[in-house]
């Protein structure tokens, strides 16, 4: 008896293993689309993407695999199991039980499509053409109701999507959270718009070589810890962060010469990220749990090392020199606290990922409750570039001159991540109430970013949530690292407290 | 009755395509590997490469597969196919008897092998660490014996390799075709090496900035009509070519500060293989037959474009000028036809790839002479250092310094590629006996190089070659076009007369 399972388990190691093999060559054929494949095998190589998921989709789904899970997941085995097993099996348990509801043919059909839309959606952006793009939106989110009836709606038709990136989270709670926020930072806003002492950013408004942005990024990413010898800086459209496996941790930016700030803090958040799952435990290495444990928890790393070490005082005290190395000249009549207010300017603005930290949220409630009303109410995708514009108009006081800048800014909606925005904003509370922590056992925290000296900042955040991977819940590695729930409150006192500094309020 | 292998023949088409689908993820990994990903990474990647390989080539064999064919493969079905799809179905068969005499698992640890083997080849060549590669190499040279009792020796056991890349051929076929052109080109050698009247060089040993080497490449791919939208140019440390898909072909280069000429040649070489796969017929995409018939009709194209083009008089006469804009002042002093001959200098020299175009045939026969021995003598792998450095001394008079400039200086082995490179030299007749066809068929051939016209040419080649891809097998292709089987006195004549010349023989 005993014999039967550690062979099973043994088998299910491998199924595993050979599942994440196929998640590889799927992760790198999106990273090789989106950082240089040429136009003309994008086709081509849509279909190969989609049968290569197709293919890792059924494995997971295979009889094989449901009577793997059968064998292991039962107590009296679990028990006797070592904690990455048990938890890897219950992990699969999860994503089997949801993936078996897709019929492989749908599930195909829509790899193939989200893997041609990412395209479409580059030249819709690049030309403001929604109308181009509002066929293949529409069918994903066709698709993805189809899913929604196949998985069985939550408390509501959205929380399902909700619950795939941050498990079990509500919309309930999310509009209590946010609700929370809000009433926060509006009054903050306001008195910030009202402000005489507004941050000068005229010195930002030059033109900066490109190869020094990218000798720049590299060097920031360097001081943070980054290892290039595990991961690489490349350039696309949407700077991202993709793990292919955990010595391969890939990085990218855009370089945009008429806006140095957004390489460098795209730099740190991609970084950010990336830190997640280079320091992860070397020994999940082939299992599901060697990745973030959710996409809120993984955004509180980018936003904690974007934002609360990016953007502080401390961090422009010192690497202030080195951005004037990179760009003599460029630099020279301004003070390192200059270009700190500078970086940390609020105001009202288009573009999500160049947004300041402030409004930052108010650009994801935006998307949240469009989302909401894309699968709760019906909303026609026809629709959406004039309620989007409405709502910038409502939450922002600004109208996109053109859905270029407006509804087609993000690529998450091509590949049918709906549900996925407001993970930044939990990233940012999860960062805040994280930071709230590691200031008490860290008490020269900030000290040690105007040092530039990261390591004991990475090796605490690796002790307490790198190294688990996915193997801890967020809700699990929230309570255990802070003591309590997740609690919107961290974040609004460190905006609160930094921002009425700035504007000498 | 018809009905039926219609049906079998979509079943066939689509198995045809996934295995196509894993081939382009593969593909993907191998190009990602030496183009830059992080070397953390490389043990995990080359698992997952080993996998899919292994998945594609149990699909080739699959029990499915064995029953199309047996279904598909009859003459009265054969008869109603489409050219395409028959020339699919006998090609598929040919891989299958091949392929399905290797057990699936001896094929998985060979791929995991080799995969890993790359990098340590890399390592070992940098670090001139014959040694330290050795039991790698020794384990691929047995594996590939294992291979050859599988498949069951040809009229040699080395014949069974050579039939690989060149189907059909032999090591009696291969001694007499090089025998004969030795017998020609060592007294032309000899009598060039008397000669008084040789080429200056002097002005190629400066430095050459290598982003400058990088924008002459790209223009030198783009004036031979490599289409950009369909591929792009990368770094490795060997030069490649890759088909992805037939919308997807990719070169590489290697830019060497004080070699200049090493990046030019290879551009051209390896833009020579691409525009072979980016102008096969676009029906073939997804077919095996979307790829060159064979190596030596690949390396044909290669050698063409590098050799018969790239260093003609005509060529040099119109892109002398670019080259000198591409590096100011570093040419000033220097003629079209002084760099014409300084290009073509015939120099008995240690490294292949940088070898001239006369005794670059010995360089290959003296591999092919090692792989000979490797497999019909069972030379051990830890004489090869010593057997390399006896032969260079023999042909060429000269000892490599160290294995790094010596037996470690080329991939192939490390990829298990033996009876690969007589491919080269097969090249090099075939291309001389195309070229002398089109002289006929197109009399002002030299005309066009010399303006930089090379659409008609490869219009030509398309037409006679490239669009068929691996439709027609390298005898069918060469008898149609030049009249004639493989003759290399073609090549004798080509290189008397240029180097008679050049030399003022």
């Amino acid at each position: 008896m005993e014999q039967e399972w550690k062979q099973k388990l043994d088998q299910f190691r491998e199924l595993n293993k050979k599942i994440k093999s196929y998640n590889e060559a799927v992760a790198l054929m999106a990273w090789d689309l989106r950082t240089g494949a040429p136009r003309k095998g994008a086709a081509a190589r849509a279909e190969a993407l989609g049968m290569l998921s197709t293919e890792a989709f059924k494995l997971g789904t295979s009889k094989e695999m449901g009577e793997l899970l059968a064998s292991l997941n039962r107590p009296e085995v679990l028990e006797q199991l070592s904690d990455i097993d048990r938890r890897t099996v219950l992990d699969v348990q999860e994503d089997y039980d949801r993936s078996i509801k897709i019929p492989a043919d749908k599930f195909q059909s829509y790899m193939v499509l989200t893997a041609h839309s990412e395209t479409l959606w580059e030249d819709a952006k690049e030309n403001s053409d929604f109308a181009g793009f509002e066929p293949n939106l529409t069918e994903i989110v066709a698709k993805t109701q189809e899913f929604i009836d196949y998985w069985g709606p939550r408390a509501t038709r959205y929380d399902t999507l909700l619950h795939m990136y941050e498990p079990d989270l509500t919309s309930e709670k999310l509009d209590e959270v946010f609700g929370r926020l809000k009433a926060r930072l509006v009054p903050l806003v306001e008195a910030i718009q009202a402000s005489p002492n507004k941050p000068d950013t005229e010195f930002l408004n030059q033109l900066f070589d490109k190869g020094q942005q990218e000798k720049f990024g590299l060097f920031l990413l360097k001081e943070m810890g980054y290892d290039f010898e595990a991961g690489r800086l490349d350039e696309s459209v949407h700077p991202f962060m993709i793990g292919l496996n955990t010595g391969d941790i890939r990085v990218t930016t855009n370089f945009i010469q008429d806006d140095v700030t957004s390489s460098i803090f795209s730099c740190l958040h991609e970084g950010g990220h990336a830190l997640y799952e280079q320091n992860l435990n070397p020994e999940l290495e082939g299992t599901p749990l060697a990745t973030g444990t959710s996409m809120g928890i993984h955004e509180s790393q980018s936003r904690f090392w974007e934002n609360m070490v990016g953007r502080s005082r401390g961090f422009w005290e010192h690497y202030f020199k080195d951005l004037q190395q990179h760009f003599p000249q460029q630099f020279d009549n301004v003070t390192p606290e200059q270009f700190y207010r500078a970086v940390n300017k609020v105001e009202n603005s288009l573009i999500r990922i160049e947004a300041d930290e402030l409004t930052y949220n108010l650009h994801i409630i935006i998307r949240y409750e469009i989302e909401k009303m894309l699968f709760n109410d019906n909303l026609s995708v026809k629709e959406l570039p004039r309620i989007w514009n409405e709502k910038y108009e409502q939450y922002l006081g600004i109208v996109p001159p053109n859905d270029g800048v407006g509804v087609l800014q993000d690529v998450h909606w091509s590949g049918g991540s709906f549900g996925y925005f407001p993970s930044y904003s939990l990233g940012n509370m999860y960062a805040a109430q994280f930071a709230n922590t590691i200031r008490k056992e860290i008490p020269n925290f900030d000290e040690l970013i105007a040092k530039g000296e990261f390591t004991p900042i990475r090796e605490w955040l690796t002790e307490k949530i790198y190294r688990y991977g996915k193997s801890r819940k967020p809700a699990e590695l929230i309570k255990d690292i802070t003591g309590e729930d997740l609690n919107p409150d961290y974040l609004a006192d460190y905006l609160e407290s930094k921002y009425k500094a700035i504007y000498g309020l």
